[in-house]
């Protein structure tokens, strides 16, 4: 299963591919960030992150997209932009029919760390650690997608177990498909 | 000139298609709202709006569009839809070419009822005599979407004089162009 995890934002739009399947180790396939410059008119940035996602599945073809949650906080002067950039990044992914699964930061956190109150750098050394990687991408955008598709292979796979098993079980499903989008 | 005025939402999102020009009287052209089911996931919700609204600039041909700015407010449960909605109206746009203006409610009040702290009451009277309408279109969002494209024809004008009176007087212009996306 690959992943494309996306961290939404204005300026910096993290993004990060990830290929496995639960239970065995995970392989980073690619991380970056979408970025555009504060200068310009926020329609145009929103087309440059629209063309920027839209050309990473293009060119990585996931089969399912994570995006970050993004919920209203008044003490953030950024949040209106990150949830413009949040609706872009899911237009894109359910304009191609790709399943898309909305994560919480907390979620992210208990999954990649098993504290929900994990700080930046416990997640980001667990990410290094999963992923058996040398360095933590840079910038935190980047690591941050990175621990969205980690989250949603794990999740996604402990879901598809319970789905088969619940199928196994007999025709009455009492589970819910991990698409939470 | 032709302006498109949307007000962005993510169960209603008010459309209104205004021709006119400063100093004469404007016509409405087309009114209503694209609508989105809330019982869909947030994804498929913002691709019906996206389609929607390129129907409608398909349909109508604006020569501008008028998007109401979003502002976070920790009061409003549906904030993080409306500026998501908000997102993809400015690319719909932005895709296209169009001019992009954003105005601030009370910027629309002040433009059609001369007061920046006008009722809805007060601002729908005020759409319907300056549209020459027998009744105010239905639901608010339609009657927004007006009032925020009679804004931006009575601004854009303005700013048009000014820019041709500028121009007349010499190179150096001061002013800014009213595209302010």
């Amino acid at each position: 299963m690959r992943v494309l995890g996306i961290d939404p934002g204005l300026t910096r739009c993290g993004v990060g591919v990830v290929d496995g399947t639960v239970g065995r180790p995970l392989t980073m396939v690619d991380v970056g960030v979408v970025r555009t410059s504060a200068g310009l008119p926020i329609a145009e940035r929103l087309v440059t992150i629209e063309k920027g996602l839209d050309a990473w599945i293009e060119e990585h073809r996931p089969d399912a997209v994570a995006v970050e949650r993004v919920f209203a906080r008044s003490d953030s002067s950024t949040i209106m932009g990150t949830a413009q950039a949040s609706g872009i990044a899911l237009v894109v992914a359910a304009r191609r029919g790709l399943p898309i699964a909305m994560h919480t930061p907390s979620e992210v956190k208990a999954a990649v760390s098993g504290n929900g109150r994990a700080d930046k750098a416990q997640v980001g050394a667990m990410v290094v650690r999963i992923l058996r990687l040398t360095e933590l991408p840079r910038p935190a955008d980047a690591a941050d997608a990175l621990a969205l598709a980690i989250t949603h292979v794990w999740r996604g796979g402990a879901q598809a177990r319970i789905d088969a098993a619940a199928a196994q079980a007999g025709p009455r499903r009492t589970s819910y498909p991990v698409r939470t989008r």
